[in-house]
């Protein structure tokens, strides 16, 4: 099929990420849309910091809306002004359109969508919400059979790191707030985040898709974080409860709950231990029960990979129907070996049940070392098997999975162990 | 846009889910598919205990694949032999395909496949891993910009809950495998769950959408969890870590890595915190970072969410691009009242400093019922504030924000209470 043709304009931080991560991963991400992603212009006021080699460069961003050979324009700009006037332009020459723009789509979606539908073309707006989580389309496409009854998500990181480090440290507010401005975890001027208001914009979104209502930020119910202390964060830990900013969205009998506040959650629940600039979306459906969605909700390249999700999903449907390959890539799949169980690396776990004599600890580590396996951890415990047996309960670093064979192997020929050996693997799953 | 007609073939556990979901739903469902999905056939061997008015009903399954008013046949009887003969004819007769039969999409996706994509038409299988959780679709749509590096998932409930009981109430293997039975977690012949086989399945299904690599069940190393002691789970808690039993596929350097097998990971990450039979996976992939989809693994109407959602993915492409309506509903929104913030309902956290004086926590108690507002706990703390005043903490049951509004006024008033009353809402959020 014919390549399908991009215009960005805006090239600042997601910009920039959303270039960058079309053109490293160009070859699997025509795999999966079943044909090429090219970016063919770009607008951007001053000549962006990447390779235009082929590019066109306006520093008119609206020559990008004009530009027949674009076939998606995507929005980064920012504001509500401007950007609106560059989508509206777009959808007038019908183009698809894809924006990270939360604020744009909370204020003016429903007038967007309106033009859009009467062009037949598609406004898309996943990195809006949670960055880079996939949660727009898991609440419309994921979770289509269900009735939803409420939404709750931490969908803004700033605040979410706050509170963390609120939480964990004991710090007050302002000294956090100060940290994440030197981050670049908070903007100069904090309101947007620390006051609500990005939450709600994002709730709002939230809430009409679950709903199927009109997009209606000016009736969500909005409170930041700006009265929380370190003593109510403190209390609520005594009471078994976190305190995280939540956006809630609720069906109820009279009608529906729009609200961002500050909330206490018991802290054995999953989404109370979100923390740092992670966001988190709980969604309850009739039939599907609670589901949650995890991860980075801002960042150049997370914000990006949801703007590309958006811009696959318009280029699998320009011409026909698209089809989503059977195994996520099409054309012929690809032909990496699959290592044999010895060939894996992990850490493990060690339970050695050893005799209660001098010397057998020293010779254990030698053996292990012998086989270039490194120890992290070892604890020796009173032992429960014998009188003459003791556990020794040992954590590894990585290792090959034929080394560890070889290791016990010669452990277990040992006189001072005569038992099997118990291994679980290990895994530190970052994230 | 015409009514999709479905014919469902098997109505065992999910099959009648998804009967009873699609029914129920059927409104909403057709605002979001932007036409209806309507049951048209049914094959069960005998009259299944549902409202068959206007359905036809086909002792014969393969009546249902023949039909040629059915333009989706969904595939949930199970097993790998007439499953597969099945599946075959539906899309001869150029059906597309709906199953949760990860057996089935493991063992012969590879042929399957092939023969759909010869007829152009899909087979989807979104309810074959980690039942109502989409993590097929958030893989290969949701993740599309992304190198994936690894998936690691809690892909079986039956091993979960296992693992959770031995951990948090140090109960023995055997023990836990026999309550799981008789809650219906776990089959009267357990192997398929305990010994890893069913994880394996799915995984190889999350390794070949995740790379781009071919199905290869066979190349997947799998252990059970059937030698996991309650001595090691113990052990391993005691060093900071969970026992899980995971799916992990990962791209290294010299390939690609696919294994099933019990797993410590390290109590502070989410994952480690998904206890019961719940599921969850953790992807990475190098644009987005980490993000994890946690949800229902199992259950009838939890796969049917899946099954519906992969219906409603083929209705929508049929005839002509399928495009998901702005705000996930097509046509009208709906026009549900949006509460004001005094008509919604939640609990309270409130800090009240109050005077050090005989009888006044019976005066706030009072005031509180007055109220309608019943207390849920309540702490007194020795003052950090000043010697008169100490702080009194009450978390409150549900209750609306008018009443809550009327009651710290009433309260603010009294002179024992001479500051403001800081109140932080409270959500149980189960899930």
């Amino acid at each position: 099929m014919k390549p399908v043709n991009v215009g960005i304009c805006g090239l600042g931080t997601v910009g920039t990420g959303t270039f960058n991560v079309l053109q490293r991963n160009l070859k699997d991400i025509a795999r999966r849309a079943g044909r090429s992603v090219q970016i063919t212009h770009v607008g951007a006021r001053r000549k962006p910091d990447v390779n235009l080699a082929g590019i066109t460069h306006s520093t008119d961003i609206f020559a990008v809306a004009k530009d027949p050979n674009v076939h998606i324009l995507v929005e980064l700009i920012g504001g509500t002004t401007v950007a609106k006037d560059l989508v509206l332009m777009a959808i007038e020459h019908g183009k698809g359109v894809v924006t990270a723009n939360k604020a744009l789509i909370a204020l003016h979606g429903n007038e967007i969508f309106a033009a859009a539908e009467a062009k037949g073309v598609v406004v898309a707006y996943e990195a809006g919400v949670a960055g880079g989580i996939p949660i727009i389309k898991a609440i419309r496409e994921g979770l289509v059979a269900n009735k939803i009854t409420s939404v709750a998500g931490i969908i803004n990181g700033t605040t979410n790191f706050i509170l963390t480090e609120m939480s964990e440290k004991g710090r007050d507010f302002d000294d956090v707030l100060a940290e994440a401005q030197a981050l670049g975890y908070a903007e100069a001027d904090p309101t947007f985040d620390v006051e609500g208001i990005d939450a709600a914009h994002k709730l709002s979104i939230l809430a009409a898709n679950a709903f199927g209502i009109a997009l209606q930020f000016d009736k969500v119910f909005t409170e930041g974080i700006t009265e929380i202390t370190t003593e109510d964060v403190q209390y609520a830990s005594e009471l078994g409860y976190r305190v995280k900013h939540l956006g809630i969205a609720r069906r109820t009998e009279s009608g529906v709950e729009m609200r961002v506040h500050p909330t206490l959650i018991p802290e054995k629940r999953l989404i109370a231990n979100v923390d740092g600039v992670l966001n988190a979306v709980l969604v309850q459906g009739d039939a599907v029960g609670p589901t949650m969605y995890y991860g980075a909700g801002a960042g150049a390249e997370a914000t990006a990979s949801s703007v590309i999700a958006d811009i696959v999903d318009m280029a699998r449907d320009i011409d026909s129907p698209g089809l989503v390959p059977h195994l996520g890539f099409s054309i012929e799949t690809e032909d990496l070996p699959v290592l044999s169980a010895e060939e894996m690396t992990t850490s493990y776990y060690l339970r050695i049940s050893v005799k209660d004599e001098v010397g057998q600890m020293a010779k254990i580590a030698q053996t292990l070392s012998d086989h270039g396996i490194n120890m992290e951890a070892i604890i020796q415990k009173e032992g429960p098997e014998s009188e003459t047996l003791v556990p020794l309960i040992i954590l590894t670093q990585p290792v090959k999975e034929r080394a560890m064979n070889l290791a016990i192997g010669a452990l277990e020929a040992l006189p001072s162990i005569p038992n099997k050996i118990v291994r679980i693997r290990t895994e530190r799953l970052d994230g």
